[in-house]
Formats: structure tokens, sequence, C-alpha cells
């Protein structure tokens, strides 16, 4: 039997839990799986592009735990009332292959990447950062906030969408949970004094979001949305002015904002900041920009906060995904047992 | 909602129809995707390989439906109580990148391999050919006797696998349905007489269940079991005697019998003999090889086929595998409607 966790179960569970112990959980995970990134296998994810949007499969394993996580990005979906980004994962057993947990990922997807966004914000904001601008107020929107108020203590959020439905939305719903929330008039008043920027649109377009004019010394930039090919959100200027901290080299070259520069332009991988083997933010005036595109070990740090939290609760049920007949060399047993089944 | 099979329903409805209507079905399905085959995305399966066995992602698309196959190959989980090689498969609509169809495909693969072999056999072995000699007599053997009866009338069978247990079950399974079977006393003995050859076992190693002086002139080799770097049952000199036929040449030159052999070892894809544009069997003394070792088109004719067949019957249930608010661009929503479900 495999472990299965619905929509409803993990929306029970998150809402039992509470979104902000979950964030600061899935951060512990988060670090403990980037501090032994070495450890892991690490190829860029496997993406079936079609002219509407893109399907991709994340693998990982760390030698004892097999994950993958199927995911999918349609820019256009929102319009005929579809979630832009939804995804399922598994976890298996690497010694028998044999999968042993399985789990709805739209939610925890969300919450995966909110909390990663602030772990690595966590090591490359300027101390003391208490403004966040938010470009994009998407489905991803309120968990970063969250993300960023637990994990570093922000609380003045200054946000822009060009859907005035969307910032309502956001303001709707962060607004009771005690955040300082200033509704600006274009992208370039939401930066206006902004410690951090958060850059989380969903246009596949080489589009420029934020301009190099907007960047003050001091900055960090949370880049969220460009993780396609031809779907980036920076102006490269941008990213030639700071430093870039990236996941997994391989993979961000092809569907990061560094798309846009030179195959051999200076990165750092962040894992290597969190073990010390490379510098993370060397002065209060370095712009530092995390180009996120979302990596496999992520997925794989939060199928196993997730296992852990509710792999012997009611928020997962068994299902019977495994065809294990008593005699391992004699799965046609299962047919004819079935045949006696249905004449019963 | 997703529609899902597990492995009762997939019993059942595998009971209820007969394997032998199902595997002719599934051939006509498995030869209008081999007549498309360029219309489908191909690439080699995305494997992750341990000490014990290895896991492999299978996608495709054409375009308008995405597919992909989780299975696992470890030799050893016999021993250990557990199955070689399980898997699970899904469906998804290309236009929004939502699944749509998720199943157990432990018995599904085990039908579908069957089914391609016999495909594939009724177009490149001799025509009239009646008996069969089956090398490996593990949890494949039983469907590949009853593709090869359904679709070539193949009803004499030369059985032979170093594990008597394993041969024992075979014929208490095979026996009843009116095969005519022969425990052979050998590999040598096995393949006396035979118009085809099928190899299928599964040790992880560069075995010779097969060697030259074993293939008499006409023969077809069915060669399923060699399906991985460093596993492969045929000796070489077999292949550069024959012709070999093979799925995708760049999949099948990393991990099918054809890894002995130079890269640029003469290979035809078998789509091509079945559209016409190459050649298949051309002589009654020539040696046909077909060194599979599974391709993701496959799986894809197989998800197609199942869910055509189960997707609005009592085979297949609803489960709750997307998170989909009512506004799209509103995850949070679902939340804060779980944390009133949980308070009520």
């Amino acid at each position: 039997m495999v472990r299965f966790v619905d929509v409803q179960n993990m929306s029970r569970w998150i809402a039992s839990e509470g979104v902000e112990p979950i964030l600061a959980g899935l951060v512990a995970y988060l670090e403990q799986d980037f501090r032994r990134w070495t450890n892991f296998e690490r190829i860029p994810r496997i993406a079936s592009h079609s002219v509407s949007g893109v399907i991709e499969l994340m693998p990982t394993s760390d030698g004892e735990t097999y994950g993958f996580k199927y995911v999918n990005g349609h820019p256009s979906n929102p319009g005929n009332g579809f979630q832009t980004v939804t995804a399922f994962g598994v976890l298996a057993d690497v010694a028998t292959g044999y999968p042993t947990f399985w789990t709805e990922m739209t939610l925890l997807t969300a919450l995966r990447t909110a909390a990663t966004s602030a772990m690595v914000a966590s090591h490359l904001a300027r101390p003391g950062s208490t403004t966040m601008a938010m470009i994009g107020t998407g489905s991803q929107s309120e968990f970063q906030a969250l993300a960023f108020r637990t994990i570093l203590g922000v609380k003045n959020l200054r946000i822009w969408d060009t859907d005035d439905a969307a910032m309502q939305k956001f303001v709707r719903n962060m607004a009771p949970l005690g955040f300082d929330i200033t509704v600006a008039s274009s992208a370039h008043d939401a930066v206006s004094g902004a410690d951090i920027i958060t850059t989380c649109t969903a246009d596949k377009a080489n589009a420029t979001i934020l301009t190099a004019d907007m960047v003050v010394p001091g900055v960090h930039i949370n880049a969220i949305g460009g993780d396609c090919p031809g779907k980036t959100e920076l102006e490269a200027a941008i990213l030639e002015s700071g430093t870039v901290f990236v996941e997994h080299t391989a993979q961000t070259r092809i569907e990061g904002e560094i798309q846009q520069l030179a195959p051999d332009s200076p990165i750092i991988e962040f894992w290597e900041v969190l073990v010390g083997s490379a510098a993370g933010r060397i002065s209060d005036e370095q712009v530092t920009i995390f180009d996120s595109v979302g990596f496999a070990i992520e997925d794989f740090s939060a199928l196993r906060y997730l296992r852990d939290a509710v792999a012997v609760s009611d928020y997962s049920v068994d299902v019977d995904l495994i065809a294990d007949p008593s005699d391992p060399k004699d799965l046609f047993a299962l047919i004819s047992a079935a045949e006696l089944y249905s004449v019963r």
C-alpha cells in the first residue's frame, strides 16, 4: 500500500497546523537538504513544451529515497478558470523501487517555493530588512508574504499587479493577518523604499517586469517567475550589476533569468553559501539576486517533510497501487484471483 | 477530479474482459501509435540507478495528450518477496497541463510488453510459426504466451528457467488454458525446433542466455530481458548474424542488446516496417531479432486503451488530486475554506 494525501486532506492539514509553522518546518528540511546538496542526483527537469505551456517531471534521489514531482505551467490557464501551476509528487524506496508516498503538490509547491525564497533571503538580504515589494499577486503571493514574515520578520508589503482583482484578493486574504499593505500605482511605485523585491508573474514571455533604474543599492531580488526558456522577468542589466545566486546551474542556464546572459556568466549555487564554500552578501550596497526556477531537491524536502508529518495520521489514506502477489514470480495469479472474485 | 484505477479494479477488469481480448485490443492501439511514431515526443527514459536496481520515468506526448510511466526494475526483489517490476502511470491534458487519469501499471505493463512483442512478431516471424521457446518463466511469461497465441496462433511452448518452481508455476497457470507445454531440460533443449525464441530473464548482468550455436536460420528472437545498461541476454554474435529491430534507437543503444555493438551498427526502427519505409523479414532463412527494451509510446498506447475502456465504468474512481479554487488566482482560499471546515 502507498499512503496518499489528496487535496482536501492537504487543505485540512495546512489549516490545522497553520501556514507559518509549516513554512518554518519546511525551511528546516530545505536547509538540511541544501547542506547535503552533492549527495543528491541532480539533473535538469524533463520538460514537454506545447503552445499552451509546459509539463515537467522533476526527479531526484539521495540514494535511500527517490522522489519526483509532476508539475505544469500554463500561463493562460487562469483566463480559462484553471490554475497556472498544478502538481503532484511521489516518494519511493530506492532499495525495492516501490513507491511509498503519493500526494497532491499544488498547495505543497506553493509552500515549498515560498519557503525556499525565504530561506535564501534570510542568508542574502540585508539584516533588518522590513519592507518587501511584490510584483505579481497571483496564487503564489500569499505564501511568499507569510514565508518572508515567518523567516525574516518582513511585515510591510508594497504590492503591484496588472490585474486589479488579483491585488484586491491579496489584500482581502492578507490584511486580516496583520500585514501593513500598500497597494502601489505601478511597479516603479511598488519598489520604492523596498529592502526586498519579489517578482512573481506568470507570462510566458521575455518580459521586463523589473528594469535596472528600479533597483537601488543593497536590495535583494527574489525572482520567482522566470522559470522557462523564453520566460524571464528582469532586465539583463540587473543581472550584470548584481550577484546572481541559483539552485542548480545546468537547469537555471536553461530556464532562469540568466538565460539572457552568456553561458559562462558568473553565478553562485546557493548551497555553497550555506556550507560556507562561497560568500553570500559581502556589503550593504551589493544587489543580490536569487534567480529561482525551482529544483527537484526542494520538492524532495517538501515531500519528506509532509510524509514525516502525515504518513501515520488521518490526513493520509492507503491506496492499492502496487500489484504484489504472494509469489513474486506469479503476477498472473492476481488475475485468476480476481476471476474468482468477480464470479462470486 | 482524476480517474484512478487501483490494483483490485485492474485485476477485476482484466478478469472480466479476459486477458486475450485485452491483448488483441492493445495490439490495435499499439499499431495505431507505432504508425504515427514521429508525431510523438521521443526521448530515452530518465533512469535513476542504484546498486539494487533502477527507477525510471517514461514520458511522451502526441501534442494533445501527455503520458508518463513510473517503473522500477529490481532483479533481486523476488528473493525478498517483492515484484521485479512495478509501475504506475498518468495521462494529462496538454492544453491545460491537468492530469486526467492515473492507474496502477504493474499488470498493465505486463500486458503491454506482451502485446508489443506479439505485434512485432506478427510482422517479423515466419508465417505459420507454431512453436515458441520461452527462456525465463517469471512474471512476464504467461502474458507473453497468451499474446503469442492470440496474435500469431502459437500453441506449442518449450519452456526453461533456472528456477524449477517458476517453471511449475507457469505450467500450473497455462496448462489449463489449452497450451501444449514442454518443460525443457536446458536452454539448449528449449530452443530445439522452435520458430520463435523469447528470452525473458531478469538478471542485471551481461548474461548469455542465448548463444549463437542455439540459433538456427529463420528463427525470430523476441529479446525482452536486456533492458538496462549492463543487462543483456544474447551473445553479440547473434546480433551480428541477424537483422535487429528496435523501438527507439537512442534508448536501445543505451539499454538494449545492441549496447554490445558499435554505436553505428545497422538496426531498423520497427515503426518503419509498419508504415512500409523499411523492410521486415526478407527471407525464410533470415534471423530476425526484436531487441525490446520497452518505450514510452507503448505505455501511452496502454494508458489510452485502458482509459477508453474504464474511465466511465466502475473499474475507476474519482480522486481529488487537483487543487482548483473557484478563483484560479486564489489558491490561498483553499486553506481558509479548510480552516472553516476543520472548525465545524
